[in-house]
């Protein structure tokens, strides 16, 4: 495997151990606050990253892998967790996550090879893309939704901080994206 | 022990996990970048938290136990870890972290109890703080800068994701603070 699927299925891998990490019995104190007014909770985050692993990411790689540009992706519900989830706990949804993102990893590992990484499918409102962005993006997916986890996170503490929030810039930027921290 | 100190309490004892979970090993190709244009690399970050290990945090809480607000806090160095950490890997200095924090909150269960949250000191410049606000700011500290770290990783896979960055805001915002993702 060249370094690229190497690098990339790396950070993959990380994914449900950083979650288990960060969220696996934390105190409710730290999870009922949305990154942003209008926002997600943490769970809703997860719940997201669950159904990207069901809908998106390895549907996509399989679909350029069969059609090439031949068949448009489908399109990718970003709020099919809300409601499906209401009745699980955050914990069980980082578990449901890690083991959908293992299965996943070790199809991905099954079914792509160095020499499909410039194969090209085609988005339904991006136009033509290739496997090798597909999986980038997946990768960066989960960075930036993590990030979110921990803007939230920090919210629910904002009234704790005191005048410290004026150096915090994870705080500021909930309240003014450009925001700079003093 | 009460709420809030538990629960700063826990989220501090998670930072050394995530940190490993996220970092240790990983491919250097997730590590070159910083979050933005004169930014901070991933061991730029880590070398930071070191710093407020070793000068901030449990310093200014033990000013605040022995002195009040008599004795203003030290100033502290954010730039302390420029060239202290030039012969350090990435992986050794999470474990320096991992082993001053796990030190760290055992002082804190020895020194701190609930009747001493309201209990004040005095930052240099902020004025009148309460050690409340500075337990909660370290951990609020510890969000901002992971999520730095985050956005610095998602950086050096900016030229991978192709037209996908349009729905990425990790990275929009690595170039406009206020962009939103499409």
């Amino acid at each position: 495997m060249g370094d690229f699927l190497v690098e990339t299925t790396d950070l993959l891998s990380r994914t449900p151990d950083v979650l288990r990490s960060l969220l696996k019995g934390i105190p409710e104190a730290w999870t009922g606050t949305a990154d942003i007014e209008g926002g997600w909770r943490p769970k809703d985050v997860v719940g997201h990253l669950i159904t990207a692993e069901l809908d998106d990411w390895l549907v996509r790689t399989e679909r350029i892998l069969e059609h090439g540009t031949g068949k448009p992706f489908d399109t990718f519900d970003r709020f099919a967790h809300v409601g499906r989830d209401d009745d699980q706990t955050l914990d069980q949804l980082v578990d449901r996550f890690a083991e959908l993102r293992e299965s996943n990893l070790g199809k991905v590992d099954d079914l792509v090879g160095d020499g499909d990484l410039d194969r090209r499918g085609m988005h339904p409102t991006l136009g033509e893309v290739t496997l090798r962005e597909l999986l980038a993006t997946w990768a960066v997916h989960d960075l930036d939704h993590i990030s979110q986890i921990f803007a939230g996170m920090a919210g629910s503490y904002d009234r704790n901080v005191g005048a410290w929030k004026a150096y915090l810039g994870i705080l500021l930027r909930r309240d003014d994206p450009a925001a700079v921290a003093g």
